[in-house]
C-alpha cells in the first residue's frame, strides 16, 4: 500500500439538530468574538441561529456572492481583524467556505494573501474555524484547498494547506433545503465528479476509494430526489455527506482531466463549475475507458448496475449509468448551447494543458489533440 | 438520518515511511520536550527512531506491560510532569495508548484521575498527543476511550472524552511486524468484533456502517495472512487500518453484548480481551440472529459469501463465515479449556448484566438467563 497522508476535520456533526449542538458548544467555549461569513441566501436564517448569545459578540458578514478574489479576501479579513475575532464560522457554498478558511488561517499574517498561493505555504492557522456547508458540491468543508481569483490575470489561484481543514463541520439539513434545483444539480454533479475522478486516478488509494465509492453511491441514490424536492431532508443530508466524502478525496488524491478541462469553461464563459464538469465528464470517461476498466466497472456497480457483466462491458455500463444520471439530473445542455464555438476550442485546450497538477493524475495521458477532441465531442 | 457526532484524528499517516514523516514534522514543530510512552517489545526500535533529534529533549518511558491501573497512570504522569513535557507520543497497543492519551489530557489536571471516570468529564487536553499503534486490535488510536483498572475493586473504569482523540495517528507497518501470531489473532478478532458489533447495533448509523463494513472486509481478507506471516507488511497494514476503522466505530455507536459478556472473562480469569470476544462472538450472534437478519447477511457478503442467498439463509451464512474465520485464525479453545467451570457462570452472568452501557446497544435484549445460556453454549 502506498503511503497515505489524510487530513480530515476532527469533528463532524451531521443531521437535523446539528446547529443546536454547535450553539451549545459555542456557549460552553472560551470564544467571545465570533466572525460569521455567510452566503446571501442564508442571511435571514443567521439572525435566529446566532441570536441566543448574550456573552458572545457575533459579527455577521454577508458575502456578495460569486467566486471570491484576492480583493474580496482583503476586504473581509480587514473586517474580521477589526472585530478582534477569536473564531471564524463559514456558512455557505464552496466560495464562502474557502474565504472563511483563509480568514481564520491568515488573521495574524503579515504577508499578503498572494504570498500563500501554492501547496503547504501556510504553516499554522491563526484561530479556530468551523464550516457549515449550505451547498453539497465543492467539498470545501473537508478539503485542504481554497481558491481565489487573481485580478491581475483573472486566473484562479489555489492555496492548499492542511491548516485549511476546519476544526469542525456541521451539516444541518434545514440549511440545505432552500437551494434551487438547478444549483442542487450542478453542485451535486461537481461532488460526484470529485468522487469519480479520485476513484479512477493514478494516485488512487484504498482509504480514499472508500470515501469515493460511498460518495458515488450516496449521490447517485439521492441527488435526483433532492433536485425533485428540495425539502426532502433525508436526500439532502445524504447528498451533503457525499459531497463531504468528495472533499476528503481532494487532499490525498485529487481530481484529474475533467476538472482540468472544466476550468477554461469557467474562466472564459462563466459556466458554473459543476455544470462544466457535468458537460465534460462523459467524454473524458470515454477517452479514459480502456485505461480504467476495473474502476469504471466498480463505479457502475456502485450506481446499481448489473453485477454479472465483466471487463469492458462492465466498464461501459459504468459510463452509461453516469451519462444517464447526468441527463436525469436535467443536464441536457452541450457546450455550443452555452456559447462555446468550435473556434474557441484550441485556446481552451492550450489553457487546460497548463493544468498539469490535475492532468498528471489522469489515468490516460491527455495531449493537446486529445483535449481538442474532448471539447469537440462535448460541443 | 439520526444525528451523528463523529470525532476522528485530524491526521492519519498510514504505510511504510510514516515514521519518517513524523520525524520530519517534529523537527519542524515548536515542540522541545517530548514524552514517549512505549510497549516493552518496541523499546529497542525506539532509540533509533528518536535518535535524530538534536534540539528536542526526548524522555522515553517503557511501560511494564499489562492493563494499566490508576496507580500506573499516577506513576507515569509524574514522570511526564517532571520532564516538563510539551507533547506525548504513545507507541504500543491499546493499554499503552490509553495511558498516553490520559497523560496528554491530564498533564495540568489538579484533580485525581478517578474524578474523570465517565463520559465527557475531561473538557480540554493539556498538550498535543500522537498515537502510534503497534497492535491492531483495540483501536485506541481512533477512539475517545481510555480504560484503567481501579485497584480498590479490581474493576475496569472507562474515561471517555472527545479530547482523548489524538492529534495524529501514524501507522508504520515495520512496527507491526514483530507481534507474535497468537496476539495478532486475539487483537485482530477484537477489532473484527468492534466492527461487527457496531454494524449490527441499535445505534447503527450510515457513517459508522461505512467504517464497520470496510473493517470487516479488511480484517477478514488479511488477518489470516498476518497470522501466517508476521512480516507480510501489506496484510499487517490492512489489518491495522481495519482496527483503526473499528476504533472510529466506538465513539458514535460502540459495541454490544459480546463485549459486555467478555469483561467478566477478563476480570475473573485473565483471559485476553480479544480471545474472550472471539470465544463468545459466535454464540452471541446466534442469540441475536432473528433480530439482525439484514445486518448479518451484509456481514456475510462483506466476508465474501454467496450473494444469491436471502433473508435468514444469508444471515446464517454471515454467522457461519465468522465462525469459520475465528477457527481459521487458530482459535479453537472454549471456556472450559481456559479454566471456566459451569459453577462460575451465574456470577459472570450477573457481572455482565451490570454492563448496561453496552448491553443497551444490543439488537436483542439480554436477560440474566440469556447471559447464562450464552456462557453455557461457549463452555
Amino acid at each position: 500500500m502506498k503511503i497515505l497522508i489524510l487530513n480530515q476535520p476532527p469533528k463532524l456533526v451531521l443531521g437535523a439538530g446539528a446547529l443546536e449542538i454547535l450553539i451549545t458548544s459555542l456557549k460552553k467555549s472560551h470564544l467571545r468574538r465570533l466572525f460569521v461569513l455567510a452566503d446571501p441566501f442564508v442571511a435571514a436564517k443567521l439572525k435566529s441561529i446566532f441570536s441566543p448569545f448574550v456573552d458572545i459578540d457575533v459579527k455577521i458578514e454577508i458575502t456578495t456572492g460569486g467566486e471570491p478574489s484576492f480583493d474580496d479576501f482583503n476586504r473581509v479579513v480587514a473586517i474580521a481583524r477589526k472585530h478582534k475575532t477569536d473564531a471564524v464560522i463559514g456558512v455557505g457554498g464552496g466560495s464562502v467556505l474557502d474565504l472563511a478558511k483563509l480568514v481564520a488561517s491568515l488573521m495574524d499574517a503579515k504577508e499578503p494573501v498572494q504570498s500563500f498561493v501554492g501547496d503547504g505555504i501556510i504553516k499554522e492557522r491563526s484561530i479556530p474555524l468551523i464550516c457549515i456547508p449550505t451547498t453539497s458540491g465543492a467539498g470545501s468543508e473537508s478539503s485542504p484547498n481554497a481558491i481565489l481569483i487573481d485580478p491581475t490575470d483573472n486566473s484562479k489561484k489555489g492555496i492548499i494547506s492542511s491548516v485549511l481543514m476546519p476544526d469542525a463541520v456541521y451539516i444541518e439539513p434545514d440549511l440545505l433545503s432552500s437551494l434551487p434545483s438547478d444549483i442542487t444539480a450542478y453542485t451535486g454533479l461537481d461532488a460526484l465528479t470529485h468522487c469519480i475522478e479520485a476513484y479512477a486516478n493514478v494516485n488512487a488509494h484504498p482509504v480514499v476509494d472508500l470515501y469515493a465509492l460511498e460518495g458515488i453511491r450516496l449521490i447517485s441514490q439521492n441527488l435526483g430526489r433532492a433536485i425533485a424536492d428540495g425539502k426532502d431532508l433525508e436526500a439532502r443530508t445524504y447528498v451533503a455527506l457525499g459531497a463531504y466524502y468528495g472533499g476528503l478525496c481532494l487532499g490525498p488524491v485529487n481530481t484529474a482531466a475533467v476538472h482540468a478541462l472544466a476550468y477554461p469553461l469557467g474562466t472564459n464563459f462563466k459556466i458554473p463549475h459543476g455544470l462544466s464538469n457535468a458537460l465534460l465528464l462523459p467524454f473524458v470517461l470515454e477517452f479514459n475507458l480502456d485505461y480504467a476498466l476495473d474502476r469504471y466497472a466498480s463505479i457502475g456497480m456502485a450506481m446499481g448496475g448489473d453485477l454479472s457483466l465483466h471487463k469492458k462491458a462492465a466498464a461501459k455500463q459504468g459510463i452509461d449509468l453516469i451519462k444517464k444520471f447526468i441527463e436525469n439530473c436535467g443536464m441536457t445542455a452541450n457546450l455550443s448551447g452555452l456559447g462555446v464555438s468550435i473556434d474557441d476550442i484550441p485556446k481552451m485546450a492550450r489553457e487546460a494543458l497548463l493544468i498539469q497538477r490535475l492532468l498528471k493524475n489522469n489515468v490516460r495521458e491527455v495531449k493537446l489533440q486529445d483535449a481538442i477532441s474532448i471539447y469537440q465531442n462535448a460541443l
